[in-house]
């Protein structure tokens, strides 16, 4: 609820208006909308700058695009994760400005208008396989208005792969790393830059690297100081992270 | 290696000053010196702005002592964290400048001038007990520049009492949540605003706590987008990463 | 054996009408029915006040149509959990009374007279994947008696959506949380209402969500006290125990 | 904010008796109190019937004392849980009504008057050295109000021992079962009574026990339905839950 | 090598028969045949009285054709497990008095002469879906040469029916239990008798069963003395260790 | 209850000497004696052959005190496990019989005429630090009646050891392999003789050991069939184990 | 950048053949090749002696063809591992040179010449189920250059089996030992010879195996001293650095 | 047994000058000498090129004064590990030529001549804090006779301090890399270099370093190839793998 709203409503206790009652009542309802399974969170795109994120994995197309239908019809932008490309057909019959990173397994469909910010998010990956992670974040985001690069394939197992990329890490107003297998690269990235640096520990791996549990503890211990981890795979989230931090170095953001 | 040294000495190589094969050795030497059972890092205060912290857990006195003393005679800041008020004691005696913080166990001597950031870092805690890493945070933040604001043992078993400070929260840049026990609070708070935010597991609970592991899973999976997770209990790291964002924010930041 | 059946059998003794040896074979007898592949618990209707329920998963269709035969020849009331949609062909061709409960995979058939409780168990759910859970949650209640009501996708995320339903909250007897995830929900509720609490961690979320782990942990250290946990994904369980809480605040179990 | 003072406050904003800008402001205000270190949540004995419990453990005497006078100055009802005895010995100088349960580790002082419930709390525990986490939830439920009957030393290895007690069984309105090691008792208990039962796994045992994680999982899948499990050496929680569950079936709670 | 082989080795030395480094060489060699994939090792069935047991899962249909064969050929017996029934259709055909235990997913085929035990062997199973295991059990058992009797789906929930069951449990020498879930039924039956009891937890269960851990810490923490507990569903290595045991009470067997 | 005394108390209710309801009421009473702390399970002596075996571990010196002199009266044999020197003391004051074995920390008093088996318990360590284990187990089988054997310090690193010792080996009914750190040894054993075998992992080893999870997981993993695992450091149930087994080889106990 | 490179370019800076701004852009550039999806490490073979190595698991047929046809262009050495049927078919095409290790899914094909070690590597496996594993450590090896010998199934439960094979032991320079199950064999070979030995956890077995961390831990764990482990099913890690350690022993690396 | 003892032990049953019965009972006596705690394996110096090494923790000093005696007076060279000053107070009573590595908590006493290896070890540690593990791989491999050499605290944080030691990196012959925390510094160094690595876990950190398991985790991940990793602290084990290899590069190794 807006404070507007609010004051409008007190105003209109004040006044008469509207019965002590009502004001009680009025005073417990938000703006949200029942689907029947899913409350689609309306009000959030006044709270945190986007309307809701939609995660396909587990739910049935129908269901998604019955989500899809409403935040369209609502005039926001959309971003959907882990798509599979059945997901993308259904989602491209309601709306042909669908947009689908298959890599990143995301579709996108821009209706509103976002600056874009001056300042750069840098996406790094470790391997080949870690790329579907680096996308996501990289859609992300770019949906939600931050410019971003990507440095890929830069494992630490050949090391010098990234000490040749010193431009790009300095070019770079956040960092996003995203490592499988033993996650040592953040540490390294981390060691290398002043700068806030967001790690993503991935699956990729296999026997003891336990589905990403190896990289996320690395990561978590790093000896680098200032590294943020999000849980594993989870490249939307670091994408989100990054980009609100990236928005704090807008020359219309400062002094907030 | 700053950048003007690299470049007076390829000079020199190319004025004879220097030969080929000098060049070549002093390439490869990097400023740190040799304390013999630790490299102070010296290139680290250019590279990361900020010297070396000193993690006292596990190290003796006489350690601290040589480390501390090399520091102070670089004319740098000194944090040191996880102090027990033996080490306080032996610090003061090298520089009674010395300021300990007992509930966040960290000393800290400013010798250096740093402007203060205009926006201000929140840290929260859940519970009293979490107090010692919020505690950690804050000295951390404060003493790399950053503003700090407290908002302590407001969890979410009485939920008011956080929504009950929605200026605080609003009128922070970056929010630090510390939590033990189940660590909801991360995703609470997340869930408020639209700032960056860093949580903090806590080795606070019992049982099934795991000695923080519930809260750090928790955190990880938290619903809200656009959280980053520090180890349990490590309030360093994340008023180190906190302020590094809220830096970012400051006008003579902007357009980097 | 019920009391009287005991009585009887000792008073057949007494008159002579039971040999001693008998008596001794007879008391070691008790009611239950072999299928060959499962001693069907006959007795536990008269001990638990209901009739065994099938949990289908890892079952065989030719063996849940020989218990589901056997339980309605009894005349007793049928549950069935974790049921595919063949599984309901296969009951609906034994008794067309049958209802399938599709997003609760769940089949009930009614054949005794139960009373419906005056008292009411809300079942509050934290995303839309969680539903199937809170479903099966909510037909194990329902069948058993209890009137229940739904409160879904209100996750903590989006706070203000449950802080705007605390009438149904007020409304309740017992209330029942299923959440996947990070599973703060349990908490958040658990500190807004004085009422017995049951949380059922649910399987959804991926990396280190460890399939439900992280949020049985969470809800077993919950900082909100009063809350019972059961296994992950348990919407039975958490249904049965909310019904057996519900069922003594009815008037005529009072004084019990 | 009780229902009452919101209406007054509405009442006062219709009559000009208070602004529509002070409204808003004593909207977000709520009834704690700032002891420094920790909010005493006043408000909770409002919400939730009884005031903050104080969990010593990690809390110094003099944190302990401040809260204690706090609760004790309220005129409320005090318990303290986790309590050596050199922590009984400052509450008793503060107040010498102080009752200490030697073995369970509680204080409590009795300030208010609350009715005994009729109906009775079973706990029962399956070793002398689950005694500890079952004189908690004893002493908890005893100072919320419930009466208490104990069934000790009944682990199943001597299951003839609990056999023996089913008069106790049948006359308690809800069970607490406190078990270490295997934690099989909870499974024997919910397969004889048709109650609302409450587990406590304990952390005695040793070797693969790990601390009570193989009673706290043996409890969770139990075969036995509508177990409620909380954190292991939890009595208090169960205490806390078996009251709230206790309280439904009391004649004046009927028809809540 | 047997005894007897090693002294006429020695003898042949003595008498110049065999050369000292043609000693030396025999000595280093013993009998077990290459298959190419597997040493199929026939002296097992000397030192351990049965030939190699064929555990198929993981093996190819020509992998597992190629050792039967060489063990009929040997005239041995044969025992297969976690045979799917592609497998027996495959040693079918190579010897039609194959015998196949669908639910326990062995084949087996007798060519040698074993007298039965007189002592019986009790595999007692705690639900239906822990069959299979109990099953691989009893046919272990059976195929080595035990008597062996079954009590099947009498779990913890109703402990009446176990509790009836007094004259099975008096006349075993050695009790098998085999439990999913919490695994709670080995404490119970190892309270009730005093005979050698193996304990085998089976992966039965959902959610925090973790696959038979819940099961397996279960039973290793016992408190009922004297549970010897296997691999998680492994009725193989129960029925084997049971006959083994069993056999010693064999009259032929007294004194060794 | 022993069938003696039912049979006796059926007839009174036949002849009239014993009521209906009376006798339903003895039915319920069993024979346990009430210490306060501990129900003292006396009729564990007739169902199990041997009284409670106290661990001490976790029991103040005045509960065990408490227990030995309720089970001395009795004219029982007692057995306390896990003893430090104190408790050994205070037993002593109690009756000088006590025997300590200070390797192995157990306390007996033999008073009872127990036969000797014929056959020999052949306990096995792998190396020093597993030896008080070891000695738990001995003492435990010698007190129940066993003739023990021991064969300390020969673990897999020096192979050759256990090698040179199958006279023992093949002179054991049953083996006991107590080992630490990877637990290979019964592995090792368990592919050398054809006799029942208990493993007993020991906590001993650092790091990756986690506390005796490495050894435990490897016992219950092994290649040998036909080998029982108990708990951590569980020499008491390893020896009673395999004093079962022993026993049933005795002369007078074949036909069971 | 080979040291050749590097003195030419500080050569040319002297020379004045290249300004000091292009020297220092050149210092920054490394050799590897963008595919878009994996920055090829060309590099790496100048480092590592060998190109990399493609693990094929979650790789897309069109993706290895990329990259083997890179590899292929600068004529080096080719190794894919986790090779399906349908990869080799994709690699046989573009190079009808292709060799299929089926057991132990890799392709090789070879460019260069190698000089074959004069040492010997061993690989012993311990089941039949373990050879895929032990495959891939055997082509490894080879295709670097070394010598290698099989010894397989030979697993601890049959200890003579290996006794038998002193001179395989004695023969090699470097030990490889790859097992599943409990992982014993590592330390028995390790007990028996002084050789440098790498140890190769599989994830054969089921239940308390999980998936390979039962091996792992034994061998972690090992008694038998300077044992390096590698990661469950890491075949090719093990082929690698045994290849390295066995390459020390020739007669041209003498004195490096 | 040494070959040319079991040789002779032939020769004499073939000449008479032993019977059969004789060699037989000699065949199975190995030399080893038993102290009643502890059977020193004499053996394993001929075996192992080093008798056994002494592990104090949890070892009483009278029986390392025993195991010290003993190896001494066999001549033999002395290593013992993880000595706190105690120890080394004793063993210095025992003989005076005993020296102390304080920080690598190790006692060795040099009776034997050894020839030093040409070849070196490079032993890398990443903080202060892993010195002492990286001091007993030192003490270790210096003992059997390797040359070695120190590079310290070069963890990943700075990595440029890793990177301007390139001329240590490749003088050596073997590298072995200790590290704790997130353990990246392996990775790194294997990524550097073409030789075998030796990577120590250590239990430095804290929180979800989990005791040394995060380190674990990541240097069994690595994706640099070849490396072999030893169990948490385990210095010794590495320095002993790294000296095995290093003496295959010796001259007089060659061709072995």
């Amino acid at each position: 609820m807006e404070p507007n709203k609010l004051k409008e409503l007190l105003q209109q206790v004040k006044t008469g208006g509207c019965s002590v009652e009502q004001a009680m009542e009025r005073l417990k309802i938000l703006p949200f909308e029942d689907l029947g399974f899913a409350r689609l969170d309306h009000h959030r795109h006044l709270r945190q700058g986007f309307p809701e994120v939609i995660f396909c994995e587990g739910k049935s197309i129908p269901q998604i695009e019955k989500i899809v239908s409403c935040i369209l019809a609502m005039g926001c932008d959309l971003l959907a994760t882990r798509c599979v490309p059945e997901v993308y057909q259904a989602v491209y019959k309601l709306d042909s400005r669908a947009v689908y990173n298959e890599l990143g397994r995301t579709i996108t469909i821009k209706q509103e208008t976002r600056p874009k910010t001056g300042g750069q998010i840098l996406v790094i990956s470790a391997g080949t396989s870690d790329i579907p992670v680096a996308e996501e974040a990289v859609t992300t985001a770019d949906v939600l208005g931050s410019q971003v690069e990507r440095l890929y394939d830069v494992g630490v197992a050949g090391i010098h792969r990234l000490l040749g990329q010193e431009s790009k890490l300095s070019g770079a107003r956040v960092i996003v790393v995203v490592a499988g297998m033993e996650g040592a690269l953040a540490s390294v990235v981390g060691g290398l830059v002043d700068k806030p640096l967001i790690a993503v520990p991935t699956s990729v791996g296999y026997g003891s690297s336990f589905n990403g549990l190896a990289a996320l503890l690395t990561m978590l211990n790093s000896c680098a100081a200032g590294v943020g981890v999000v849980n594993i795979d989870n490249g939307f989230g670091a994408g989100c992270l990054a980009h609100k931090i990236n928005k704090l170095g807008e020359p219309d953001e400062v002094g907030v």
